[in-house]
């Protein structure tokens, strides 16, 4: 029998939400356990690392979202035809959230003085940077980032887009046409496709 | 026939040592190629990310030290035994790498007076925080981080446990037993042993 899975984490996209393409992809039942700030202090304390998204299941708590994604890419075959395709896809992941990170140490700036100071190189260099890196590889590719096909490195990066956006203010990849494609690709899978459209309306 | 490997880094520990690890566990044949930190600008413009380390083999280049360190796991049979210890393997090296993270945020703050801002609570809570969860894993692992044996995250840990002492300036585990424990396993076991005497000398 397959286990009860809880996915817990805020009531937005952000990290969680490569998590539920990844359940929606597969049509694995889950619960979308969803928290208002409010609730966060208390949550948090009982959370292994202090951090969500987490996955539960048979009595364990897992953080880390890349960890949880790449556990249930293999469930449904988006983790790479051999161990170097899931090299290629982990090492895709890994950079992705290098300029998530980057795009969040600037968002999250609490002094207004420096983080003007953040943005710039951010705009001028780091961002396009990564998204031209990123947009040679899905060119290569043929709109997809590893070995030609749909793998949970294309469902992580359309999935977090919308957060990475929402933190840097602006559509990332409007000049990036190869990069638009991924998403078209992976918004065209029927299933997630569905889940998009049925998924809870959040402000990000 | 096995492919040739090269493994290309600053003439330090820090993010290529768990790599280095893998190969000597494994007996795994590599290029050890080292850069000075001169030579770094022009092999810079030449890395996929403009990042180090990469490891290089087949004509391919591949960044992201968690990506390659995951895939020689897989080689050597350190990335344990199904795929639920695999991602709480996963989760714990991605754990580190968050501590990791957050002590390179204060050590590579050039602005002196925000870099002391950053001690007090990286000293007093960011720190205690997470090695306290690690050493309680470690606990309950009898010396190991996942299933109660040697995997590549205790590799990981142990390996990058050098350059993480040099960036917060004192011996992070010292009043952790059961991370002494996991360090412990892991220099006993006879080719890091060797590695560890034979590795150059190097300032972090």
């Amino acid at each position: 029998m397959a286990p009860k899975y809880t996915l817990r984490y805020f009531n937005i996209t952000a990290l969680a939400e490569p998590i539920r393409f990844l359940f929606a992809y597969g049509g694995i039942e889950y619960e979308d356990a969803r928290f208002e700030r409010e609730e966060w202090p208390e949550i948090k304390s009982k959370m292994p690392f202090g951090q969500v998204p987490v996955l539960e299941f048979d009595g364990k708590v897992i953080n880390q979202s890349s960890a949880i994604c790449r556990y249930l890419a293999k469930m449904v075959k988006l983790a790479g035809k051999d161990d170097l395709q899931a090299m290629e896809i982990d090492a895709m992941v890994d950079n992705i959230n290098d300029l998530r990170q980057k795009i969040g140490l600037y968002a999250y700036e609490a002094d207004e003085e420096l983080k003007e100071k953040k943005r710039v190189p951010l705009v001028n260099e780091t961002v396009p940077f990564f998204l031209g890196k990123f947009d040679e590889i899905a060119k290569t590719n043929k709109g997809y980032f590893v070995g030609g096909e749909l793998t949970w490195a294309d469902l992580f990066f359309v999935a977090v887009l919308d957060y990475m956006n929402f933190m840097f203010g602006s559509n990332l990849i409007e000049k990036y046409p190869n990069l638009q494609k991924v998403k078209e690709n992976v918004l065209a899978v029927p299933a997630i496709k569905k889940w998009v459209e049925e998924r809870p309306k959040t402000a990000a």
